[in-house]
């Protein structure tokens, strides 16, 4: 694995976005002396929310995944803005995924693996975390996946 | 804006209510050295949960935010019961907003708004806060909204 | 009430099972300093998940509970998994429980209740807590209910 997280970002080809605004009158993040907390960010590409709609009809698996990862992406954006420097992450403490979807929808965990596995990726051991995965009825302007993190931070 | 929370309170015209009685076997809050939790609490008056059912269907947005702002009046009740004195507040750190919404619904943030409107009206920038905003199928006693909370407090 | 959280244990007639292994690729819990955090736990027993489906239509209020005793149950395997000894907990923080149900489904404080009595019959004071109650569409593997906690420790 590459030594650094911005050469760990440039080998997975990953450039982090601008941070999104919040859709309304609340911050992206909240420093608390050694912990960051990340607002429930969403699947947002550079056309808007790239993932809409319910998880085993809208969307199936592996694009509920994608939109998972993409939500990380996000997150890590809002960190890198609140951080200046993402080496400044001591461990990831917690995501909090959630997934819109249908009643029958059993495959949460494969769906957050797309956020969990990529965090990892970029983090190394840093980005071990602890994980709550639940599906809702529905999200924010239609988004099929949101990621809330928590950070212990330096 | 008026120099002391006691003071904006009286300029909203909003007296606390007595704090509700949790519904079951826990705890209303707890204080954990610097750190606040506030169960999450219902929008709950003088007789009980005001705005009950399935935002989008038996409620409009317009009583959704009702129906948040209330739940911050109860989370402030409860943050007073909790310090005494709700000038020891020194950041609100997050709130967890849970709207009960048809599958259809995806205006959350209108919603929530009447949380993080009022909390800020009150608490001035000690009341800006990282948000995490999900409809869910339902809520406790047919609630609308549940609005949860955590405070950095001295 | 016994003296040690081993003697109310032995009382209860409850051994802890061995923690479950995460499903997916996260931790089963994260510790910062004095605070631990347990992911999200299903009512998993020696043969899986041992409530599945929607509270209010596949199981009723009673199987609900002992659904949520069960979350319980892992959650203090989890944290004698990362402790050692049950003793260094200080404090149970918050217990959030999610309960997947049916849109009319409105009971959820009593389904909960089974898993606050429990880990107040352990842990006796310091398992009071503060508490998120929500219903939601649909959980991982099917399961009826799901139980995150966090803990200050020492």
């Amino acid at each position: 694995m590459a030594d650094t997280i911005d050469e760990r970002l440039a080998a997975l080809n990953l450039e982090l976005p601008s941070p999104a605004a919040p859709v309304a009158n609340y911050a992206p993040f909240m420093i608390d002396g050694s912990r960051l907390y990340i607002s429930g960010q969403m699947p947002v590409g550079p056309d808007g929310i790239a993932y809409k709609g319910h998880v085993g009809s809208d969307l199936d698996v592996e694009q509920a995944r994608q939109a998972a990862r993409l939500c990380v992406i996000n997150v890590l954006a809002q960190a890198k803005a609140a951080l200046g420097d993402l080496e400044r992450i001591e461990q990831c403490l917690k995501l909090g995924g959630y997934i819109s979807c249908t009643p029958e929808f059993i495959d949460h965990p494969q769906v957050l693996n797309g956020a969990s596995d990529l965090i990892v990726e970029v983090l190394g051991e840093k980005g071990r975390h602890s994980r709550l995965a639940v599906g809702v009825s529905s999200l924010p302007l239609n988004a099929a996946v949101e990621v809330e993190a928590l950070f212990a931070v330096k």
